[in-house]
């Protein structure tokens, strides 16, 4: 069955490695790592030794992981926090950041903070031009998406950063999708913030991080007991933390082997083309595994709807996001023909799809898209 | 080793049944519950199920629990939540709050809210007469623990509203430490809010709930994908989730099963008196797992440094915070002398602690006692 699961940037599966360093904890009187004694003692050097995987994985100190519940909270940390620092800064933001960047960020220019959205050319990728809005003048508090969730692109955070070296900025990244897709490397991407995710890389849900360049300046969101050197409260996730540890540690190994992935995606989208379909962002630098594509005149979440009674698990448009039937702002940003973006469907691969899996989810792709067109034309 | 573990309010082990309802959540594919295939709406089902079980123990309705991270974002997010619906409302808060309340609280203060903290009474209680601080005039946005996570103190927090039924109110209650100790009936208590935690009751780390009557408007703290009926994104924590809800049910059988915990800790209260031992709220309505002591002139940190090479894990002070080397401040609001203070430890039993564990820490203790006496002794 999980092997026609086709919905990985949405959520994946715990990694049976993952899952055996957890269950220790799990299994035994574990102590609040905060408390003075064997039993806390024991769980705070877990901690420690997870927030070094998770460092490591990502090319920052360890004293820069900041544990959180969710890439979510992580994104709307980072807006939060800076926003208490810098009232008087000037916040940009990527036109297809992930609703957790957009949301908080619309939330401050409502309260009279400077906010504006920086857009994305026709293939989804950041369109440098936009950096012309920041100012010399003043502080610049900058989000933008290393890796789209839905078509995969990845933008050239480096070099972005790069053209703003005269500039007064604090440079935010949502890593979250790209985090064992892509190396990532915290300090020479040359960020002061960067959110990731644990469910994304095979680990546990429930957990993620804000990464903060030693010496940048925020504010809590979460306030109380002062854990996390006093920036985010709430007693220690223990068991997700170590888990998350483990599956940043495995996400290097994943990183080595992201070739099949790449064909199998690569076969896809050859296919899907000669049936007709358009894979929007095909000319942009995409993570191997992800494929976003739809078919002129089919609603993608019907073709979804289609899909699932064969056993298949696929998504339209953002999967992170309740259900609604609006088209993907991803694709409305991009400036797609709304009708073709109600087509939207996302492909989001993992390393145990087969190939043969793939060759059943195109038969029945085929099968639906015949079946679908012949039902729209006796309605018409 | 477990069985020595006395400190239970700062986090406990998971129970077993627990744990076997998460398990399979871990061990296959699950889908995102907003993706909309089978693997999605299977992960649905079974929060649907869990927001049941949730609900059904503490008297509300399940569309009345949103699910959170911990304790502590439960607790801030109501205090911010109404902040932004209440801007000019007048919000107080007890004397002894968790600092997950107080310090969201004076963050409002410093940001020109009206703010102010109610005093309890020596004893631990909160002082009915704090109450006259309220207006009628205008919006009371109030946050009261039901249980003290420190002296186990009861609050009868149904009788406070009843005493402000003339008031414009809204009422919140920590009950992080109530669930599973003592019956919880939301609506019977008349709350406006209420916030339990996942961990305090042998569920898993990292999930809460803040309930919230239905109707009460509230913002949200952390925005994005508009899961938890847009009141709370991130994508949900499936497993612990499922094993919160598994751990609410069990704590209605614990409440059947309260005789033992009481026994054993009224016994050691016994005993520990004999010792020369101060009992904090001891004249008050306590939980019956918590006792809050010391001897004067032993510092309580030292003591517990000291039990724990026997292998005792036991608390002084809050153990959900990070240490400091400040008094409790719990004892502190009951105007304890800060040289008493300074030696409060505090036991937090769980169903597996027996007699014998008991008798154990009782010999350690005295033994510790009279050796740390000593000591000083020959210091002075």
């Amino acid at each position: 069955m999980s092997s026609l699961y086709f919905d990985n940037n949405a959520t994946t599966m715990i990694d049976e490695r993952v899952l055996e360093v957890m269950l220790p904890c799990m299994k035994s009187q574990m102590g609040n790592p905060s408390s003075n004694h064997s039993f806390g003692r024991d769980a705070k050097k877990l901690i420690d030794n997870a927030r070094n995987q998770v460092a490591e994985s990502v090319g920052a100190y360890p004293k820069e992981v900041f544990f959180t519940s969710s890439g979510t909270e992580s994104n709307n940390w980072f807006v939060d926090g800076m926003s208490n620092i810098y009232p008087e800064g000037q916040f940009f933001y990527g036109a297809t950041e992930h609703p957790c960047i957009s949301k908080p960020m619309q939330n401050l220019k409502l309260h009279g903070v400077k906010v504006e959205k920086l857009r994305v050319k026709t293939n989804g990728v950041f369109d440098m031009n936009e950096l012309n809005k920041l100012s010399k003048n003043e502080i610049n508090i900058l989000s933008l998406m290393l890796v789209n969730n839905e078509s995969g692109v990845i933008n050239d955070i480096a070099n972005i950063r790069e053209q703003l070296s005269d500039y007064n900025i604090i440079f935010h990244s949502d890593a979250v999708q790209a985090l064992g897709k892509i190396p990532l490397d915290f300090h020479a991407l040359g960020l002061d913030a960067m959110s990731i995710s644990s469910h994304k890389i095979n680990g546990p849900q429930g957990i993620a991080a804000l990464v903060i360049k030693n010496g940048l300046d925020i504010d809590p969101l979460i306030l109380g007991g002062g854990q996390e050197a006093g920036l985010r409260s709430g007693t220690e996730n223990l068991a997700s933390i170590v888990g998350f540890g483990m599956a940043c540690e495995l996400s290097q190994e994943k990183l080595k082997n992201t070739e099949k992935l790449k064909e199998n995606r690569n076969f896809f989208e050859v296919e899907i083309k000669l049936m007709g379909a358009t894979i929007f962002s095909e000319d942009a630098l995409r993570v191997d595994n992800t494929s976003f594509f739809g078919f002129e005149g089919i609603d993608g979440a019907t073709m979804i709807t289609a899909l699932d009674k064969f056993g298949i698990g696929i998504a339209s448009g953002s999967a992170c996001s309740t259900n609604n039937k609006e088209a993907s702002h991803v694709l409305t940003e991009m400036n797609v023909d709304p009708d073709l973006a109600q087509s939207a469907i996302r492909l989001s691969l993992n390393e145990k799809n087969t190939r043969n899996n793939i060759l059943y989810l195109l038969e029945k792709i085929e099968h639906e898209k015949n079946r679908l067109k012949n039902y729209a034309s006796l309605l018409n």
